[in-house]
């Protein structure tokens, strides 16, 4: 390895000295994010944006899929407004940012940035539903919203973020239901297929669950420090929200009746959840179904043939292209190919294809893959097949690594000093026992860190021994975690 | 007609008796928008969102193949950045919304809510650019915007808009002037090819240049009550910014340089552009390479041929579906044929696909088109090809009518008196030598609130005769205007 070479890699902390650095080292040398002059707030980078649009795509093509349409509503909310819903302003108003002038004029009414757009939407929800005809209402908004956070972590917790949320109104309380889990499944298939994160489904309790909400689900992913990481959830309102707004519609039966609504999100967290489920400490390790780049050709040509390795490997690059593979040729002078390999490493492109004056006489290209390291040599005729079967390969022993690395780091115990054993050096899920008591589940936080991530569904027909706390009777089983 | 078919139509008014309020009829009633609860800021509702990121689609696939990025810079610029460009700081500091506080707490510094975002985008270029090797840098943001309006218009003038901004920074002014042109002309490719407006392409006065830049050019549409609209803008800033933010790079000559920077944008102001250009007393006509739907089949199917009818219409919905047809049908059985007519005309969906029992005896469908009104009958074997020519036709002849439009509603005069007349009674465009100096610029724009759209290109060869106002030498030759 060149000096250079050794110096690029030196430059990310190993995760197992200081993970928290790691993962900052690894979104800056990435060229995923960097800081803004304002506190709290990032600029996505075109790499990390390139990511987030294609996340972006797989979601939205899902989110219509299942019926709905996308909106846009004002950035700005009314104060009186925000203030309706009793719960939701006490969750949100401590961290919102207030525009208090337009221009040189102070306003008459303090206008919130949206936190999230429950209730302007509702606002408007009033005045377009009328009659069960006009349901349902499936819309959803891609948008910034923004949370004065005191402490910050790029893409994980940020004062601005980029997200999506749906909002829906139903007739009954049965078919809200029905569309509060569809689209926690969407989130599921969507982060699994295409993010190759395994997550837990489940419910989340009254303590955790969304200001305003009736009850909240959510998909929660583990990150490879053991930490948990809440990735997308769905909540059903009830009518908590139709009844302080006020929407009601004339039901077939002739009676008013207040509508049944959701909203569900995701952000632009789950970047944050691909760099700590996938990344290692060469850098990020990006699933090919989002990645911007799946494969780079990095032609390692000596002077005399440089022209003949450069040609070929254009063409090659050309050929791929029009397979409909996301693929780009380093041809830098400036870089030595070593160089090249450690930047699209840290970059964490899936595929490298290596091609130099030997590979051509031979009629073949090496195949690098990223996420074991192993190396293949292919006839140049088979790439336009061998690549996109190894992107597929790929994608799905990401997927499996890190759901085996889940499995190892899901615990189970209804023994209170092995579960603040496990939470202290093991980290990762603790299945146990919860009697359904604030209480005990308050408790646990305050001496463990650890709280309810949620109550996972696969595990609800299953008996609970006890609660792990109190050692009253088991409710449920929850899934606890330290996390992000 | 039928009397709720009468009533459809009625809500909206004539263009011919009052052209802003068939404006405002057409964007509610074809339920583009509606208004929301923050003054200047409007709801953009499915139909409208869709048409939107049809929009988007189609420009930002030309700016990513001409080579730029997308990323996402913040939403908040604090106070002293904005401040930086004099210029610029005394073009926007009037009109943006001031952040004070967040959560409960006075900030220390105040932060605007971006009017537009070249001063926070050269912070980050300052620190990202060291050496021509980092040249050009060129990025692309798609976002939202704020710009505290006195007076709003939905689409054309709102506090709140969506928009792209692209930035861009190069090596030498050379460079910097051929990214402004490109960046124009990817505007007047879009706008004309994808939206069916013709524009006229030219250089902005000093007056109503960019707050901040070294030049401006635009692209300048003719709507259908004679008013011209700006409809993209391309600047090219020099180093006015890179100076005062100090964006410097070491050059392969071994000296630091300030860079060239481009800026360039186009909003939600070109949704308005569409329905002033092509719209009509029936509504919205859109242009089948952005509209949502391009074709809405309505069966029309008295009781004993229902079922017959509605499966036939079912089958030829998703036969054009999968040959790349925006299409939908409309079963609905609340609502008459005549009804649906009148709301898809409305909604300017341009082609209407009738099937009636006897169409289906005779193995045909009537489809009708929204640009000009006329039926033909067609095999039903030949929609898959008949259709896409028919969308096409569409296009083209819309573009054709604008621009017929625009040709006539062009004057030419070096005679104020004539040019006074013209601008108070036909309106459109008039072409008029121009001496160069804001003096008779602003007197002209004082006295009959024309302005200078721009300095067409196509017409700079020529030799303008004498300035239209005070007669002096002509220096240009100027498209005048009133505008949006």
């Amino acid at each position: 390895m060149a000096k250079q070479e050794k110096e690029f890699v030196k430059e990310i902390t190993p995760r197992s000295e200081d993970y928290s650095q790691w993962y900052l080292d690894v979104v800056l040398k990435a060229e995923l994010m960097d800081y803004s002059p304002v506190k709290g707030c990032m600029v996505i980078r075109p790499y990390g944006y390139a990511l987030w649009e294609n996340m972006q795509q797989g979601l939205d093509r899902r989110i219509k899929e299942t019926g709905h349409r996308n909106a846009y509503f004002p950035l700005f909310i009314p104060e009186s407004l925000l203030q309706k819903e009793a719960e939701h302003v006490e969750g949100f108003a401590p961290e919102v940012a207030w525009v208090t002038h337009g221009g040189n004029e102070k306003l008459t009414e303090r206008l919130v940035v949206r936190p999230t757009s429950e209730t302007i939407i509702c606002e408007m929800y009033r005045r377009w539903i009328q009659s069960y005809r006009d349901l349902p209402v499936l819309i959803n908004q891609w948008c910034n919203v923004v949370r004065w956070e005191k402490v910050t972590r790029p893409f994980l917790r940020t004062s601005e973020f980029l997200w999506q949320e749906g909002h829906t109104a139903h007739r009954t309380q049965e078919e809200a239901e029905t569309e509060t889990l569809k689209m926690l499944e969407v989130y599921r298939d969507f982060v699994e297929n295409d993010l190759a994160i395994p997550v837990i489904t489940g419910k989340k309790t009254e303590k955790e669950k969304f200001a305003g909400a009736m009850h909240t689900y959510s998909i929660e992913a583990l990150m490879s420090d053991g930490k948990a990481l809440q990735a997308g959830t769905s909540h059903n309102l009830g009518t908590h929200f139709s009844t302080v707004f006020d929407i009601t519609f004339l039901d077939s039966d002739g009676e008013l009746k207040h509508v049944w609504q959701t909203s569900w999100g995701s952000s632009t967290r789950l970047v944050g959840a691909i760099i700590m489920v996938h990344g290692d400490d060469r850098g990020l390790v990006l699933p090919p179904k989002v990645a911007p780049m799946q494969v780079i050709v990095v032609p390692i040509a000596p002077k005399k043939t440089r022209e003949t390795v450069l040609q070929k490997a254009a063409e090659l690059t050309e050929e791929l292209k029009k397979a409909g593979i996301r693929i780009e040729m380093d041809d830098r002078e400036e870089y030595s190919p070593g160089w090249k390999f450690n930047e699209w490493e840290m970059k964490g492109v899936p595929v490298r294809i290596e091609l130099g004056p030997r590979d051509l006489e031979a009629g073949q290209a090496v195949l690098a893959r990223r996420d074991t390291g192993e190396k293949e040599a292919v006839e140049l005729d088979s790439l336009t097949t061998r690549v996109p079967e190894l992107l597929a390969a790929i994608q799905a022993n990401m997927y499996q690594k890190a759901l085996a690395f889940r499995e190892e780091n899901t615990h189970r115990t209804d023994d209170y000093e092995e579960f603040k054993k496990i939470i202290d050096e093991k980290r990762g899920f603790v299945i146990s026992g919860w009697c359904g008591q604030e209480a005990c589940e308050l408790a646990i936080k305050e001496e463990t860190k650890a709280t309810i991530r949620n109550l996972p569904f696969h595990l609800q027909d299953e008996k609970a021994a006890k609660c792990v706390y109190c050692s009253g009777e088991g409710k449920h089983l929850a899934c606890f975690a330290r996390a992000y």
